[in-house]
Parts: C-alpha cells; structure tokens; sequence
C-alpha cells in the first residue's frame, strides 16, 4: 500500500479523490429508470411481470409473484443449520440495541391548561429492497428489517428479483422470515421500486423504501423522493484506521482490507502518527492480499482507493479523520476513549484493538447501513428513528390563549397576514 | 364553500386533485438551476455578485457582501419596538419546545467489556435560506434557526436576497440576529443554495440547508442534495379541520382561511360528521371572504382545493384526516384527546376549540415548518433532530471478542467475505 506524508496539499489531493466515488454521478440511466417508472405506475403486475421477464428470465404471474409460507418453509431446508443458528444470534443482538434507539412520544402541561407535545407514531408499510445477483447478504436482509420491526412498522414489504428457477435465495428468505418480514415479492430493479413507490394490484404502496441496490434501484429511488420516503443512497464502502505506535500492524492490515474486498471502489485508509507502524501494516497487507479469495477486487481498491498517511502529530490525524468522515472508523490509540471524544464525523466507531470492523457488520448489534462519502458529516447510521415520524402537539385552554391574544395578532398582522390574526381575533371578540 | 358528501369516489378524487400542487412537478427549470449552480462553484463570489446583479439589481462587492454588526443595528432602529418584544417572547416559546426534543449519546456497558452506544454531535455548519421579495416572514426566520441553535449548530450561516437598496428587510435581520444567527450573507436564489453547498472566497461549505424558497431555490436544493443534506421541500400549505357538532362554526371558518389566504395553491378541509355544522361553516366562509384583505388569494385557493366533506360518522372523518396526512389538522371534537390518539398522520394536531393553528405558526413553541402534501405520512416537523448526527460506538474486549468470534467468522464465510472472516480471525491465531 502506497504510504503518504500528509501534507495540505495531499489531504485536499486525497479529499478530492475520494469524492469521486460519490453516488451522485448516474445521469446516464435517468431517462430508462424514468421510463420504467412510468410504465409500472401505468400498467402496474403486468408490467412487473414483464420486466421480471426481460431481466431476470423468469416468467411470473399473479399465482407465483408472491413468496408463499410453503416456499419459506423449503427455503429453511436448503440452509445450514448452523448458519441459522447465527442468524438468531445476531437477530438478538441487532433487536437489543435498536431496543435502545426507541422513544416515546412525550407532553408537558402547565396548570393554566396549556399543553405541548411530540407525538411518535410508526410508519405504516415499509418497503425492504434486497438485491439478487451473485452476492448474498443476509446480514443486509437483518439490518434494513429489525429497526423497522422495532419502531412497529405494521407491514414490512420485501421485494428481491427471483433467480432462473423462480425462487429467492433460501439464506435470504430465511434471514427476512427471522427478522419478522410480513410480505416478500419476487421482482428487482427500478420496477421493484416504482411497485413500492406507486402500488399496483399485488403490492400495496409503501411509505418509506430502504435497502441497498445497484444504479438502477439507487437512481428509482431517487426518482420517487418526495413521494414516499427513503433511505440515503449509499456509496462504496470505506474504513479508515487511526492508529498511534501502540497498535498491532497484522489487525489493522486485516481490517483495511476487510473493507477493500467489497469492491474496487472501496476504500481503506489508515492514518497514523507512527511512521514504523506505516511501513509495518503496508507489508502486512502485502502478506495477506497474496492469500486472500478476492484479492483482485482488493488490490484494485487499494491502488485507486487506499491510503496509508502519516501525520506529524494526533491532533492533525484526528483532523484528517473528521475531514474524511470515513463510514467506519475503527480508534487503535493508547486511550480510545480519549481519542473518540475528538471525532465528530463517522458512520460508525470502533475502540480499541478487539474491535474489528466486521463484528459491527454481522454481529455486535448497531445497524452497518451507515453514511459513506463524507456524508457522516450529517447522515446518521439507519436506525428506528428512520421508520417514525413525529407529530407536535398544541393544546391551550381560552385562558392561556386570552393571555397571549394580543401578541399574536400583532405578529400576524407585522407579517400582513390579516386572517391568521382574524382567527384569534374571533375568539375574542366581544 | 362547496359542501361534499363523501365516498369512497370523492375522497379518491379530492386526494388526487390535491396532490396536484405537489413541490416535485418543476421540472422545466431544472436545466437553469443546474447552470446557476455549476457556475457558482466555478466562479465563486463572482458568479454571486453577478447574480445579484442580474436577478436583484443590486451591485454588491466583498465588502457590501456580508451584513455587518452596525447594519443589525440599524436595522434595530427601523423596527416597531412592540414587535420586537413580540418576537423575543415568540423565541422563549420556541427554544423551551424545542430544549425538550434535546437527546443525549447513550451508551450500555456489559462487565465482560463491551460497550455499545450512540453519539450525538450537533452538524458543524448550517444554512438557513430566508426569501426576500414582498412577503417578510420573521416567525419563518426563528422557526429555522432556533432549532440549530438549540442543537449546538457551531455556526448558522444565513443568506437572504438583498433589497433594491441594497439592504436586508430590517425585521429579518432583527428576527435573525435575536434568534443567534452567526452570518448573514446577501445573496438569494439558486446561487445562494450554491454558494451554501459548494462554499465561495466569502462563504464557507455547510453541511445542511434549510429553510423555503421559490421554485429556483427548492430545485437547487434538491440538486445538491446528497452532497449537502437539506430539509425537505414545502409544499403549499394546508389545514384540515376534524369536527363534530360541537364546534363553533364561526371558530371553524376563520381557521379554515387563515391557512387559505397564504396562497392560491394552499388547501383548506373542514370534515365533520355535523351536515348543520358544514351549512354554519360554510355561511361563516362567505361572510369573513367579504371583509379579508387577501380575500382574491382565498376566494383562489377555496374554489381549488377547499372542501367542507360530511363524513357519515367519525371513524369515517379520522379515516379521511389519516389519508388526506394534513400539515395542520384541529380537532374540535367532544372529546379531543380521544380523537387524537387515533389519529396517525399528521403535521401539527390542535387540540381544542382555542387551539386555533396560528398559535402554533408564530407563539406556542413547536416549529411551523410541517410536511405538507400528504408526506406527513413518513416525515417530521423540522426539530433538534434536523440539525444532529448521531455514530454507533462499538468497544469490545478480548475476552468478549473470543466468545462469539467463530460465529462472526462463519457468517462472513456465508456471505464468501474471506478478508472479513480474516479479520476476526487473526486476532486469534496461534
């Protein structure tokens, strides 16, 4: 891994490099994604079905769209028992501390009968997209579910493209069963997002859609913000290691790349006030790119994507790590802690030598959707918040609204809005 | 007003006629707000001052650019004294609510050594977008900054086109300057979003923008979008009006045209299971239309979308106040907090026969800016939420670590991750 002594210049250099990846850049498919949309809204199953045929080789009908409890029950079969095992696992832990994130609607009253509030209710029908194609992820399948299941969405709807035989990946269907999905429809793409989006005659139109999905699904549900609501667009993958002389070279190298496998636009960052450490992890990465599976993917990442930078001091690392506002960050410092209390933008934080990145994304409980390209400046990690919305709530009594009239009217009346006044106005009129 | 019996026909066809004023139909524009905005972040300052130039005709330079300490005082000089002891109370409201929405970073700690959070950090820099033109909206003003305020936004960075004069409207900056803005530029329009996402010589990046605007600026706020967050696009505004036959019919009409007289497009719904009280309401209508100032604007916007809807019960009227999703709804009903608990979508609920909505625009403390146009169905008042992050924390020890580190290694293999089980795995290698 190529080793560089950050200076103002490289900083901007890398900033601007990084940037690159930014999701924002798919203008080309608009007009075909548009297209799809319009034909889904207009002629709804039928044109699901079409699309189902044209993409996905598969003939679909109204009988076989659905996923049935006796699919869902085959799938079980053709899993790992194991791997279920770990499923309900994880399942327990990514519950226990979404558990956490909820709240709940609250009020304050005051003895003159005024009463102000923010009431909380769950979103009603959420829609789960789940990509098909090579890669499998049912650790993706948990974490776009469970914080809606949490918040008490009444109907969580997920819809994935079926493969040639016509059926979902069994390890997909039983992760979405396991997290409490309510309905699963066999159709992918910007069709599958247009159905949620609009409705048609089999799916019911949704209020939020969220879950990962190439250009096509990125650029549809773009398309329908506004109408529905939905998750931010997520870009490739980062990690970025901020490390001082006390960290161990063999785990930082194998978290860098643990990133750098999801695909060349990945990228690994470690930034460290230890020049040896540098020279070290870079070595170790070597080592280990040789006998890793995906080391084509990796080595591409890491030559466009990767950095190892060298900084004077922890103050000007911890800098740089806020500037990049790394989707993951992982804190390998004497005190972690210490170091934590400095940063202000990243997805997700992990202290200290045993907390490796992929325990977050399979295991420890915090949601993996989280905030790349620098959007951790102001996107949070997907959470039960995402699957609420809030109401105020305003309640006076004619002798708390008496006493505060005549102010009212007057700013209603500075704004030149004459019937805003006349409504309090009216009330007290002799 | 036209009285309406409702079916399921008519619903369908009031919800359809009112999503015709949705915020997403301005298309044709989009290539003039697109130049605008690639000019900004070419040329910078230039490109704003030429601007301003051109679409406000006002010649302004690095040193006119930003509102200085004497121009606030001034400003303070040409404000009505009363009014601005309206507004200071106005903001001990709204900063009181809005405390209350505050949320604290939280963390669990287990005695093997984990520790699982969330950290909250209040968004670095915002932009509140104020429009100038010939309506001065104060209240929209502290409406958009306090929040941020209250948050712990480090800087709230204000743009506002300036007047012929070359001056921003006094009440503005006064609003501005008691709510604890921190700069106040004089640039409005698209260039202004521009300048706010992209940063110029004069105006640094922000991380999120906020506040209404022309068709321009929400076009541009959606354009960059992503790269900047934003709050959501305002559509018109909209009150609906739940009630039985205890309403005062006159209390009724005067709300109904406070929401009426903002602009032709804004939406004014009385459902009620009283047909007397709909003849009432209606009389009442016609008699305050006569002697309202904005009374073309209101007479407009009731003949396009106002509606008195006679429901056949109340389950039937709290159905339809649930899919209508208002931005404001009052219910003024025998019992109102019963009637609110069924209620789920909505912006703001008024509860009450003298919780009349512009209460809640100018003095009672929740925000005024609400979802409109059905989307309070998945979106939120703006609130603290609006201006903070929130980063998982993740701390796990050894010990902790070991425990469950070859299920994490079996599901990485699942998902054919190799480097993400090498992760784990060299943590515990002999």
């Amino acid at each position: 891994m190529r080793i560089v002594k950050l200076t103002e210049t490289e900083k901007a250099g890398i900033l601007e490099n990084l940037l690159k990846r930014s999701p924002n850049q798919y203008g080309k498919f608009e007009a075909t994604v548009n297209e799809i949309l319009e034909n889904v809204k207009k002629n709804k199953d039928k044109a699901l079905f079409e699309y189902t045929k044209k993409f996905d080789g598969v003939d679909i009908t109204t009988k076989t769209f659905r996923v049935t409890k006796e699919e869902i029950k085959e799938a079980y079969t053709k899993v790992d028992e194991h791997l279920i095992e770990v499923i309900r696992k994880a399942i327990v832990n990514i519950k226990a501390y979404h558990e956490k994130q909820v709240r709940y609607s609250w009020f304050d009253s005051k003895p003159d009968g005024t009463l102000l509030g923010q009431k909380i209710t769950a979103l009603e029908r959420v829609g789960v997209y789940v990509p098909g194609g090579k890669a499998v992820y049912p650790s993706s399948v948990l974490m776009n579910i469970i914080p809606a299941k949490v918040a008490g969405v009444d109907r969580i709807v997920m819809t994935t493209p079926p493969g040639k035989d016509g059926k979902v990946y069994p390890i997909t269907l039983v992760a979405a069963n396991e997290a409490g999905v309510d309905e699963v429809y066999k159709v992918g793409g910007a069709q599958a997002i247009g159905a949620l989006a609009y409705g048609t005659e089999s799916i019911k139109k949704v209020d939020k859609i969220v879950g990962p999905g190439n250009i096509f699904v990125a650029l549809a549900k773009k398309a329908v913000y506004g109408h529905v609501s939905i998750d931010s667009i997520a870009g490739p993958s980062e990690i970025l290691v901020l490390a001082d002389e006390t960290a161990n070279p063999r785990y930082v190298a194998a978290d860098l790349l643990s990133q750098a496998e999801h695909d060349e636009m990945a990228s690994a960052i470690l930034v460290t006030t230890s020049e040896e450490l540098a020279k070290k992890v870079s070595d170790e990465v070597d080592g280990f790119v040789k006998v890793l599976s995906r080391s084509e993917i990796i080595q591409k990442s890491l030559d466009a994507y990767g950095y190892i930078l060298v900084a004077k001091d922890m103050e000007e690392a911890i800098d740089t790590a806020n500037e990049i506002a790394s989707e993951h960050l992982e804190i390998v410092t004497k005190n972690p802690f210490d170091t934590m209390t400095r940063i202000r933008n990243a997805g997700a934080i992990f202290l200290g030598e045993y907390s490796s990145e992929p325990l977050g994304d399979y295991f420890a409980g915090p949601n993996h959707v989280l905030p790349t390209n620098g959007t951790a400046k102001f996107f949070s990690p997907l959470s039960v918040d995402d699957f609420i919305k809030k109401s105020s709530i305003i309640s006076y009594s004619r002798e708390a609204l008496e006493l505060i009239h005549q102010d009212i009217e007057d700013f209603a009346t500075a704004e030149k809005l004459t019937a805003h006044a006349n409504s309090i106005a009216v009330r007290f009129e002799k």
